[in-house]
């Protein structure tokens, strides 16, 4: 099983965070996670196939906007917010901000009863 | 001659925004763009092809981050800050923050003697 790494805070860089966020399924999984939960891939993209799901949070990860660790045969997201906020403050709050001005660009699929 | 078209303000997505923005060269016309002058293409990327730098400005315009405008032969540029800040409030600054504080991702080429 590979190991799952990341980037160290001083590795990010602005380009590969940008174009890692610049995507909306990626929007979508940035947007669930950012109440601090973690979560599977299949709790925030029910509909995508696993091989697509799987190819945007491993996007995700090697940009440095997200944390994965295995628990048994599932793995766990969790955003890092604090490593963006510390190397790019305010980036991850605009956008955040932006996703959710124009649910349009980047909702659907979100599972029926969530508020 | 073709027209110089540009997205609306309305019609500004997040995701054509940050796609454009996520280049180390376009990231470099946006900061030497912000304190608001026009500039043109050969004055911001004197070392690159005349036909790699009009991708790059093409790239920007069609996503709404720059206006541009023909002034006889040449083609002045205008970063459309305004529009930027009414769609995505924060984005802009933090991400001219990350280019400052980051020099290595995203300088070079700047003409000599300049501030």
């Amino acid at each position: 099983m590979k190991p799952l790494t990341h980037p160290h805070r001083d590795e990010l860089s602005i380009e590969a965070v940008l174009d890692a966020m610049a995507n909306p399924i990626r929007l979508r999984i940035i947007e669930r996670l950012a109440d601090g939960e973690e979560l599977t891939c299949s709790t925030v993209l029910p509909e995508v196939t696993p091989s697509t799901a799987s190819r945007h949070w491993h996007v995700l990860r090697e940009a440095g906007i997200l944390f994965a660790r295995r628990e048994g045969r599932i793995v766990l997201h969790q955003l890092r917010r604090d490593d963006l906020d510390a190397r790019f403050p305010g980036l991850l709050d605009s956008v955040l901000r932006a996703v959710r001005t124009a649910p349009s660009a980047v909702s659907g699929g979100r599972p029926a009863g969530r508020p």
